[in-house]
């Protein structure tokens, strides 16, 4: 049978029951990228004989009779600042590929790979994950699936288009500002950015480590589920990393909202939207029965400090680079890493104050609600190459600004589920949102929305 | 009998058996203040009524037989960065003389009292906090009691001089790179900085935050562990105060010092050191029998990350009144706190990440040592006004060195005992520092030298 277009959990129930193999299933998955990504490319590498091998051994472990894990068979693919054993982590970067090649995978693939899972390859992103378009000038961008000729969102673009355009259905995403949710958003998928220091970032390459995320990117909640708790758990290398033990969330999806008090955002989440924004909104809220608003306060000022604490952390971390090798950089990502590096302290540091205020006003708000519901994106995808577009009479860089409503969020940690809604001709994301280390609430609500239909992740057409 | 030059534990328990009362103590502070502070320059507030009616209280109860604190009717002052009720919280500077009078006493007054001891006055201070010298230009400066052509160190210059001079046998302090411990070994006294959150900086005036320290001054280690004892314990207007229960220490110090492994520290703080500096370590090195030495990495570095991260943060804390009110400032720390705020961001940034690496490795040394040995001041007292010293052959501004060596050990939270060596003509201190909440071990320490004779608070010949 056909694994084209399966999730993972359909996936893995086909080469657990015998209906198809993983060897299959990762040829299968070859051979999709094959065609479709010379239109996409999203992929910058493939480590194809590494997977036949790994499909080999599940089939093999299957013909023996042993218990294989919930993800068997399932192809899945990393944004490229994953460290894959054997290539150079480049982080979207051209610098980076003169790094010696990865030791050891991240953690994170360790634990989908023993959960059954079959790493592809890795995956396009915006340089050093400061990006919301998918467009990268040392590899070319990243295309959408629904129209090829427009952005998929970053920096996880990559991650996006090869899950929206059906070549995998698991990828692995980062997200600091927005780079799981946005890219979620514009090609049409399900995303997860979990809650701050859940899952351990070891073995990736950071941007800016107190709000830096790792997660996965699907096509359905479930299939988030069963990677999220595939992946959960600490590890020494990363101190932000909680010890605590993994609280599985699979099992909770068929639990249904009931009795969950649900909000949607007001204030400035109910500005700075495209008409399209505003309608995946409101269809969320119908199908949810969501009656009340909450307003997040000050929440463009969140996202200003958000902005000065990415650049100026991120300006110190590049800041070597920048001095030795400022050439090599994507000129887009340089310049603004370059005015972070002149950035004065104690901005950040007024910003970083603030960010204690803004958090515990925030955690106050989870004491009235369970989920706050939120646009993802102000549009859907724009055009490759367009640099502004007008919101609210005003033109505004695109570059920047389409993580104007997903910025205020994860600077402060909060577990989000970006849930696609399938409107034509393009569809675009809403989040949800919940309290830390309630990722389970946010999955349920993003199930219960897929099973009214009203999320869905829309196969395009070429694909 | 006469309360002169008593410590706080002799007088607490001259006026619980009765030899004294606590107004007599109280009445004989402000008569020692009288005589000298026209000279030592300490106070900048006294407020003599609220005493005497302290100390009545007290001496009521005496009366009734009811027990008293371990500092009964022991007069004591506070740095005027301490809210006292009814004045304002000047903090060294004119700006905040504008502020309304605190409406309450800083937790840490109120637990003194409550152990018996009698606020007389609030002291003198650098600016805001940002100083070594114990230079004050709006209120004059502080004048170290040995000569007061000489410099009493800073920024707790009237905590030092009060105490050092004898004019209450208890003070407290603020300490962010070295302000308790400097005017301890200029003034020749005891002086406790404590763990980083071991007391609360509640109902204080900040400068920077993550390491700024509030504690006791005296003329004996035992002092130093009664007010300690009395002021320990959480409170929740200091989140950074832990809320671990209280450990006395008191009872401790008469343990000696025996199975304790001391070292000396090496490499930078062998260096930058004036004769007498030396000889006073060599003197408590002698005396504690140390012959090994261990070297705190990078500390010169360590110094560097202090002093950037503290122009940046003080800048960040005074950044309206710098804009709105700056001929108001001391134009020693106005000219400091504007270069502060011009610092960019990513600079700090690295300075934050070495600092938590430079912590680890000290740490670490910590595993094979329980106690380190180095100098308080490079130098004794400079003369009032000097504005350059020669170290290594180079000329230095002496503002900016004077706490070359506590700047290393205070931004990484360590407690230390600055403890007086009585050189002649002008005392000197020395370090004695311990691992994290282990201010039992560095106060036995201090405690055995004092009774071995190589530490003692030497009595001025003038007050």
């Amino acid at each position: 049978m056909s694994t084209d277009w399966m999730t993972a959990a359909e996936t893995a129930a086909a080469v657990a029951n015998r209906t198809t193999t993983a060897l299959a299933a990762t040829e299968a998955a070859l051979a999709r990228i094959a065609k479709a990504d010379p239109t996409l490319n999203a992929f910058t590498d493939i480590v194809a004989e590494r997977a036949r091998a790994r499909a080999r051994e599940i089939d093999a472990a299957i013909a023996r009779g042993e218990r294989v894990g919930p993800l068997a068979g399932v192809p899945f693919a990393v944004k490229n600042l994953f460290d894959v054993a054997g290539l150079a982590t480049r982080a979207g970067s051209k610098i980076n590929r003169d790094r010696a090649p990865a030791t050891h995978d991240a953690p994170l693939i360790t634990r989908l790979e023993a959960a059954g899972a079959v790493l592809i390859g890795a995956l396009n992103m915006g340089e050093y994950a400061y990006d919301f378009t998918g467009e990268n000038i040392h590899d070319g961008p990243s295309r959408n699936p629904h129209d090829p000729t427009r952005m998929t969102g970053g920096s996880s673009g990559g991650s996006g288009a090869a899950v929206g355009g059906g070549e995998v259905p698991l990828a692995l995403g980062s997200d600091t500002n927005g780079s799981i949710r946005v890219p979620s958003s514009l090609c049409g998928i399900f995303g997860l950015k979990p809650t701050y220091g859940r899952l351990p970032r070891t073995g990736s390459f950071p941007f800016v480590a107190s709000f830096d995320h790792l997660g996965p990117l699907a096509r359905s909640a479930a299939d988030l589920a069963l990677a999220y708790d595939a992946m959960q758990g600490p590890d020494d290398g990363d101190a932000a990393c909680a010890t605590r033990t993994p609280e599985p969330v699979s099992g909770l999806l068929a639990q249904g909202i009931d009795g969950l008090r649900i909000a949607k955002a007001g204030g400035y989440f109910e500005t700075n939207l495209f008409p399209e924004a505003r309608e995946a909104v409101e269809r969320v809220v119908k199908a949810l029965g969501v009656t009340r608003s909450v307003e997040l306060p000050e929440a463009a000022r969140a996202r200003a400090a958000a902005y000065v604490i990415s650049t100026t952390e991120g300006a110190s971390l590049h800041l070597d680079r920048l001095r030795q090798r400022s050439n090599d950089f994507d000129p887009a990502v340089r310049d603004r890493l370059l005015a972070g590096a002149m950035v004065p302290a104690p901005l950040v540091d007024r910003a970083q104050k603030f960010r204690r205020w803004y958090q515990a006003r925030v955690l106050d708000l989870f004491e009235q609600v369970d989920v706050i519901v939120a646009p993802a994106t102000p549009c859907v995808a724009p055009k490759l190459g367009q640099v502004s577009f007008t919101l609210g009479g005003v033109e505004l860089p695109v570059r920047a600004n389409i993580g104007i409503h997903t910025q205020p969020i994860s600077f402060i940690g909060l577990p989000v589920v970006a849930v696609p809604i399938p409107l034509e001709p393009l569809p675009i994301g809403v989040q949800i949102i919940a309290a830390p280390w309630r990722e389970d609430i946010a999955l349920r609500v993003a199930a219960a929305l897929e099973r009214a239909g009203v999320a869905r992740a829309p196969r395009p057409k070429d694909f």
